[in-house]
């Protein structure tokens, strides 16, 4: 069994204040027992594109040191959402883990860059300003194997199957949908990708801030392998506790074995058949 | 537009009812102007594998010929469901489509078998019986691309995505999920296969039958590429009819562009790193 904690924490224009309420919420999710804790999706910034190449650091500045600190301070698994995080001339939507004794565990960058527009309602464009990734990033705990995915990247089904495929038993989400695309999409995306690929999912997102640009859906989940919310909140900030059994993962492969009845090398042929 | 109906019908235990009652479904459906019209899977025969082998008919037998009859006499693009399909030593679980004059428009044959087993609520094997068919079935209309996938086909995101990216816009899914999944993954399922494809979906399935070995979930829904249900039914025996609008596809994909941002060439490369 591992406890989790998810900080779905209130995100403002300053960077000193941001750190300092997500460290009150992961000091408060070690003191309830978590031992992994997340916090969601550009949790030192304010989610805004014009504003993210002055809030971008480097690895190795403030934000890192500080999520480094935090987990060797609460020795936590610290998961730390994502920050916008700046390369030679490139900028990136990056997540930062590390051990509970502060050494780095691993970075992923959002490999799908958030773009859509829709008309009166939400126009949104992270690639005028940010970079993708090109790599998926399996994390090795003692116990389990974590997949990280950021928010747009869910709404692309091969990514959560590649992680899965690769061993994946938990994907962990940070991620920060909006009140227009949020309630018609965030949990059946959540729900599906964890039923398809039969693993644990945890979202994590920002709460709803009224004095944002960007007016977050919040609604941070954990999901099991049969598609069930374990436990799940609304848009207000809230720290998320629950524990999830690893278990469940084998006992839900054996009773609807997905994972084994796929056909490989009939899709890859089919594919390849006819037109695209 | 096009006008749909979806025939949720209670299937019994005598084939020549079984057709009586899908004729007066189809038959009502076309009354209400629908040009095209859906049965659900295997909606000849009870749903029970050791009876299938004594139902299954060769292409050309009664229950194929009832289709192309009801196609040309009722003048609707007819899906037909599934039945029982016997050639030589196999036994599939095929969808027979019928134009409007009649004539055969395609055949697919279920891809994966279901064969589950959750202790104490349902266990089932149709590969004890059935043989998995190998090909995907899109069918050209003169307005649009469909493609049929057979229930638990529905499980394995890989078969709706090659459907969809080889230009299929309706996913059209005969369907009989049971009283212990259904109410946990059907809508998902559906409502997820559509949303991750931007296609239009239509689940067909039978009505709950008290008399009957399996409990069928009936909930035949469309469902639209936002996602949304845009018509469903709860278990009870019920023709849906309900139209649907093709341009909502093109909208839906300019305003959230995901088919368009697939890393392609990505996710094959991420496959082949590493393990598996």
């Amino acid at each position: 069994m591992i406890k989790i904690g998810v900080c779905q924490m209130q995100v403002g224009h300053n960077k000193a204040e941001n750190l300092s309420r997500a460290e009150k919420m992961i000091q408060a999710a070690a003191n309830q027992g978590a031992e992994m804790v997340i916090l969601p999706e550009i949790f030192n910034s304010p989610y805004q594109m014009n504003l993210l190449p002055t809030y971008a650091e480097k690895e190795g500045e403030a934000s890192t040191q500080f999520l480094a600190r935090m987990a060797r301070q609460c020795r936590v698994l610290l998961i730390g959402g994502t920050i916008p995080e700046k390369e030679g001339n490139h900028i990136y939507n990056s997540c930062f883990v590390y051990n509970r004794d502060g050494s780095k565990l691993a970075r992923y960058r959002k490999m799908h860059l958030f773009d859509i527009d829709i008309p009166g309602q939400i126009y949104f464009q992270e690639s005028d300003v940010l970079s993708p990734g090109n790599e998926l990033t399996l994390i090795k705990t003692a116990h389990t194997t974590l997949a990280i995915l950021i928010c747009y990247d869910i709404r692309f089904p091969e990514l959560a199957r590649i992680a899965a495929l690769k061993g994946a038993e938990i994907l962990i989400v940070p991620a920060a949908f909006n009140t227009t695309t949020g309630p018609e999409h965030w949990e059946l995306l959540m729900r599906a990708r964890a039923l398809d690929n039969q693993v644990f999912l945890i979202a994590a997102a920002p709460a709803y801030n009224p004095d944002s640009s960007y007016p977050c859906w919040g609604h941070s989940m954990l999901v099991d392998p049969w598609g069930q919310v374990l436990a799940g909140c609304g848009a207000e900030e809230n720290l998320l506790i629950s524990s999830i059994e690893l278990d469940r993962i084998q006992q839900v492969r054996r009773q609807i074995p997905v994972m084994a009845q796929r056909r490989t090398k009939l899709y890859t042929q089919l594919m390849k058949n006819g037109p695209e």
